[in-house]
């Protein structure tokens, strides 16, 4: 079996270059893509960036609890496919879901043995940098994005580890150091090496 | 506070090279020192190797509860002194334990955050070589130490984490990012980012 892990953060934390710088160094663990009903933008490609589906398909699935976490935002709807979670799980494959403090939540909720990871920033200041630079917004915009990862980080306290983004590089390692960590864990070793255990104590 | 470890293995496995070059390589992690009544061997170092103590001396701490494990082998007595450990501890500096199965099972009883390492041999064939290799033994001293060997390993289901010390480089690796791990839980980077922690939420 894989290891579940929620990765969740504040908008300016830097966890989506992270996780991509991830997956593209670590074998055998997966990022989960959601469903949306929202529309997808330009260079948006169905099944890589999400799973999209009209709001009909995505109320059945709900109604058949097929979601591990799902939420509302505005008037578009988000969820994790519990099936696909579970299926790749299954395959010894670790599962990463992106996901922000309340589907971290829900996911523990179901599935107990999730590991939760939050990422930080290094300082407000450099908080406040990352989420100027997305464009020219005046000081209400950019406040109004201050207090909502304000609220976000106050959730860090419920994750099992916390990385500080300040150096790239290092929060990669210490990423990359927590999943190989779990890797290492008896009851994954016990199935990775389960003949040279029988044969060592024949 | 620092993590305390057990590191347990049967002879063989190559357990005091990797904790010495562990050492060698992290900072913040000290390995402890036994107290012990066995006569000193030549090049063993007092307060290096052991504490070299009389039985009495060993009779006395003991009536003082001063050990967090100890252990009788033939006429002699070991044991780990659990006010050395939890100073260091709470130093925030992280202490290994290079103990057997029993000692470990000891430790866990008094201090039940230990987390507990077993490193195994890649093979058995490996096994018997390494206890070969120690000298000119006959066949009868072998397979005694072949059994002892196996007496122990039955005990890695105990363990946290497992490591198998096929590849020096790789078992030495596994065992920093298991303590590179532990470094990145939520208690411990609370302490360590305090001032960060507040000055985001504030």
């Amino acid at each position: 079996m894989g290891t579940l892990y929620t990765i969740s953060a504040p908008s300016g934390a830097g966890k989506t270059s992270l996780v991509a710088a991830l997956l593209k160094e670590m074998n055998g663990i997966q990022v989960s893509v959601s469903h949306t009903t929202r529309a997808s933008r330009p260079g948006e490609v169905d099944g890589v960036n999400y799973h999209f589906v009209s709001t009909e398909q995505f109320q059945q699935m709900l109604a058949q609890s097929a979601f591990l976490e799902h939420a509302q935002v505005f008037d578009n709807f988000y969820g994790t496919s519990q099936q696909w979670v579970e299926s790749t799980l299954s395959k010894g494959i670790d599962v990463i879901l992106e996901i922000d403090w309340q589907g971290a939540e829900q996911v523990r909720k179901l599935m107990p043995d999730t590991v939760s990871i939050f990422i930080l920033p290094p300082s407000r200041q450099a908080l406040r940098e990352r989420l100027t630079q997305r464009g020219q917004d005046d000081e209400t915009i950019i406040a109004r994005r201050m207090a909502d990862a304000v609220a976000e980080m106050t959730h860090f306290v419920e994750g099992d580890y916390l990385v500080i983004n300040d150096d790239f590089n290092t929060a990669l390692n210490e990423l990359k150091q927590i999943i190989a960590c779990q890797r290492l864990q008896l009851s994954r070793q016990q199935i990775r090496h389960q003949s040279l255990l029988a044969e060592l104590l024949q």
